[in-house]
């Protein structure tokens, strides 16, 4: 049997913020994995704020503390989201900058280990969500360029009502355990997660 | 409503290696916590087979990231099980180097966010025990010096059934759903826990 350790590197999202089980996406992954009879080592690195170059910083240093060269080490990324936000008139992270940041962090990530990258979910916010949708398209033409497999989340999260009403319910922004569930089970049903586990 | 970030730092114990439910101690509490309505930011920051010299090295890098200044955020430390394995006929860390480290990371932790610390929980090995037991009593002495609230469990989960029989049943380490559930309340009934959500 297969003991993988995934790291999960990005955001707020990725971090479950605003859940009361404390799981979020990832952790009801893992979870939901290790009930299927797999050992998974889970380590959330979620930060809440943190746009791709804040993430670009510090994502290595935690990555190779928690997975030694002798383990079955694994990499799923997200972030995006805090890039859109807009501060004094302009996003906190400018496109090409979030491009530039994404590809900085995925070309090395994917010479140390088996890498996904899932993308950022909508927010309660319609002008945002222009520009999340785009940066979603924008990475998923890069994920294809560099052969990591890229899932889309914006798109089939629109269509999820808890997520919306659950983050306008909460801060604006996060949503309870009705979204990040339906975020699980985007990656849980997507065929590149699937296939650490044959 | 206060709203927590919590810091978990120490070792695959706090990282809740091994539990099903991908939560260990840290996320069950934090989960309680948010199901009585606080809001909880929570860092689980555990790293597998991590001693003490290895978290003395990495633990502030990584609290700052997720930490700023205007948050209310909070440390609780676990550590110790990894430094009394041997290896070569010697422990991983001798006594004094350990409470070297330990007293080197209150020191500073203290100064920068209200800590707790957690003492390091029994292995299913008689010999080492004695050793855990040893260091779990000097850490009391080094918290009750800096006026850190300790919580010593290595008592408690020697009287729990679970603990000891899961991890032997899993990997001779680390326990399942049960062991951490025990752990999780005994941290819960703490009194310097519940303070911090009065």
């Amino acid at each position: 049997m297969k003991h993988l350790r995934i790291c999960f590197v990005g955001d707020s999202f990725v971090n479950g913020t605003g859940d009361p089980a404390c799981l979020g996406w990832a952790g009801r992954i893992c979870a939901a994995a290790q009930q299927n009879g797999h050992e998974v080592t889970y380590y959330n690195l979620g930060i809440r704020r943190q746009t791709s170059h804040e993430i670009a910083r510090r994502w290595q240093a935690e990555v190779l503390e928690r997975l030694p060269a002798d383990c079955d080490g694994r990499l799923v990324f997200s972030f995006g989201v805090n890039d859109t936000v807009y501060e004094d008139g302009q996003p906190r992270v400018a496109l090409q900058e979030s491009l530039r940041h994404a590809r900085e962090i995925l070309q090395l990530a994917r010479t140390l280990r088996p890498t996904l990258m899932v993308g950022p979910p909508p927010m309660p916010d319609d002008e945002q969500n222009q520009r999340i949708a785009w940066l979603s398209h924008q990475f998923a033409l890069l994920c294809h360029e560099l052969t990591i497999p890229y899932l889309d989340v914006f798109a089939p999260l629109l269509q999820v009502k808890d997520w919306n009403a659950e983050a306008l319910a909460n801060d604006g922004a996060h949503p309870r355990a009705g979204g990040y569930s339906a975020l699980a089970r985007l990656v849980q049903d997507w065929p590149a997660w699937q296939a650490w586990f044959d």
